[in-house]
């Protein structure tokens, strides 16, 4: 086994795990990602509203593994995967044979077939996404500023969230925030106080995955923070003017899309069944159905509870999985049984604005100052490495202390006359 | 004099000094720039060489002025000015009315006569040019890790910086520390101590500015970080392929520039005088021939001094004249005589990577590790707010300690693919 060759696509939660678990196996391995960073994308949605710098909660994937000199760094695309063959195709041409194959490739924004809105709505899951929303978010201030027109300065001072999931409650807050509290000194020809922030969430609460006791109290915080919360109303159309909820037709131009997501083609690569949002489903080891040699994890796979629930799409479920299929390779190569996969839930956090957050660890539930507490904890300890913890500890500190945004930067754009 | 109305375009260093100056004055003040941060240029290299992030070195200008509620910031981008009218013009169509005007446009990179260059061969002004040239020097080693031709694979590993001035030579050296230092131990099929980094310079010595005994000391060591230097040859192509330099072709697939800047349209404008780099031709008083109510400033202008060389286009030297042009608007608003312009050179620093610099400030001439540390505590004193300066503090400290760099993200584009 000395030379087997385990290939791990994707650089996210549950890939970073499997290669830190698989650390002293005397196994080859190379870890393939299209990015040249691993994203703390928990963290995301504070680098598209001002708060964290980009190089705060990414890391270049290739230094975690500098000391590792088993594990060999690539920058790839994956195009396709030829199972027969046992190889990945990369889009540069090159292929990647392999003993062990673990996709770990995640999921992207989806638009439920109104892939139209896309333009109109970005959502966020990538570093570029955050700066778009970022910048779109800071541009429509910057042009109410000069607007001439009232019901277009009403426009861009409308900002619009589709989603109350954890994403799109914390985006709202900031935003909230950011209009009401740090700019209203800065603009001399409007009063950003008067910007609406608007939730659209088409179920009956916000958080929906929390217990209702919780939901209500994150409603409470965000209408505190005077975000405006419109539920149980899809929408039904998403352009350049604004956005249709039922009856409504609601003017904004800076609308941002954290409804839905879409699997990775994982299964597509594979050719086996996926479920609704794209995920492969695969057996209770994780590997996809026929296909012992490999394995699918985190956000791109499928897989139930035993209570008959998915295991849901989030960091440390993906975590779990990348340390289990160490755990199998780890076996196999010693002839042992493999283990059978059990999804462990560690709690749920969300957090909405500052000072308000809401906490679940099944027993105990939490609400509030301390709950924002463990929240903000738990995040910088997730972080990697000494530097990240205090630097992101430091910007929220700060932000604490002064009430200041450090890193409101309109970027990616030469001009603004390119923006129309 | 109470509802005087001062234009300023441009919130680098001279208009900014022009605004900080005219505080109390009682005068309403419009501050335009096509950017929504000031930029801390001097740093700039640091953002393109994976040492500072983005919002370390750039600060939204209209959070400078909250508590100035005389000035008003607008993110515009001027088209142009009619001096009979008294109005600068810009692009989306709103029309400023000015009682004194005051441009301070800065310049941006030449490419004497070949603009055809640039695509190959980036400059480095902006934010985005800083992140771009990071990309692109970052991605030449993840495609050298997996290039499978051994001449493409060297030029993948070699990196040319054209003019050797002070950006050229910070932008070699700290290029030079990340192949030979940083990267080394994090690639498998590529050793990046063996790339080449190559300063170009068609004059005879390097940083042209200082005197030949400091020349010669950044020189030595620049080929002690392994920079090699090419003097007396100007580049004559500069193609994807690589670049020519006299009889010589030299392969390369990233190529930066740092040889020539030119001025921003300001003279073309106003309708005066410009010399060679496009730099207006102002009065001893900084103000435009025949309009009294017109001052140009910083890079833009083109001043001399009474020894008969041309005011250095520095941000010291802009700074001087934003004080200056606030006194004579001062002493204009008094009924007094308005003072003429006078530069006070008040030394000059480079630094090449880590530990070495060279510092002139007339009389004493200083170089290696001190004029090192005079150049680090220079910098961070003039950063804007405590904190940048913590901030940049820390990334030098940490880099100083642990050797790693912290912005290490290749970002704007989607995916690798995009790039072909």
């Amino acid at each position: 086994m000395a030379d087997h060759h385990v290939v791990v696509v994707g650089g996210g939660f549950g890939g970073l795990q499997l290669v830190n678990d698989l650390k002293g196996a005397g196994i080859r391995i190379t870890l393939v990602d299209r990015r040249n960073h691993h994203l703390f994308q928990p963290l995301l949605y504070q680098v598209a509203t001002t708060i964290l710098s980009t190089s705060e909660i990414a890391w270049p994937i290739r230094h975690l593994y500098s000391d590792r000199p088993e594990v060999t760094t690539l920058l790839g695309d994956v195009s396709g995967v030829d199972t027969g063959a046992k190889s990945v195709l990369l889009r540069d041409g090159n292929v990647l044979r392999y003993d062990t194959l673990v996709l770990a490739t995640g999921a992207t924004h989806a638009y439920f077939g109104r892939d139209d809105w896309e333009p109109v709505a970005p959502g966020l899951k990538t570093l570029e996404d955050a700066t778009t929303i970022r910048r779109r978010v800071l541009l429509a201030f910057e042009r109410a500023e000069t607007a001439s027109d009232p019901a277009e300065r009403d426009a861009l001072l409308t900002f619009i969230v589709i989603g109350a999931g954890p994403t799109g409650v914390e985006l709202a807050g900031i935003i909230a925030e950011l209009a009401h509290k740090t700019l209203p000194k800065e603009f001399r020809n409007i009063d950003t106080r008067k910007a609406r922030v608007i939730l659209v969430e088409a179920g009956p609460r916000v958080l929906p995955t929390f217990v209702p006791e919780l939901s209500d109290y994150a409603l409470k915080a965000l209408n505190d923070l005077g975000v405006e919360v419109r539920l149980g109303k899809p929408v039904t159309e998403c352009t350049a003017e604004g956005v249709q909820i039922g009856e409504e037709f609601i003017g904004s131009r800076t609308i941002s899309w954290a409804a839905g997501v879409q699997a990775s083609p994982a299964a597509k690569w594979l050719g086996i069944p996926a479920d609704r949002a794209g995920r492969a489903v695969v057996e209770k080891d994780l590997t996809a159905p026929g296909l012992p040699d490999v394995f699918v994890i985190g956000d791109t796979a499928s897989v139930m509870q035993e209570s008959g629930a998915p295991v849901p799409g989030v960091a440390p479920a993906a975590k779990q999985q990348g340390a289990f299929v160490a755990k199998v390779i780890h076996a196999r190569m010693k002839g042992g049984t493999p283990p059978v996969f059990k999804y462990r839930h560690q709690g749920s956090l969300a957090t909405i604005g500052r000072s308000a957050a809401i906490a679940d660890f099944g027993r105990i539930k939490l609400k509030g100052g301390l709950a924002w507490w463990i929240w903000g904890i738990a995040h910088i300890y997730f972080l990697i490495g000494t530097r990240s913890r205090f630097a992101v500890a430091w910007s929220w500190l700060w932000i604490y202390l002064s009430g200041q945004h450090s890193a409101r930067l309109i970027t990616q754009r030469e001009t603004i006359a390119d923006e129309k």
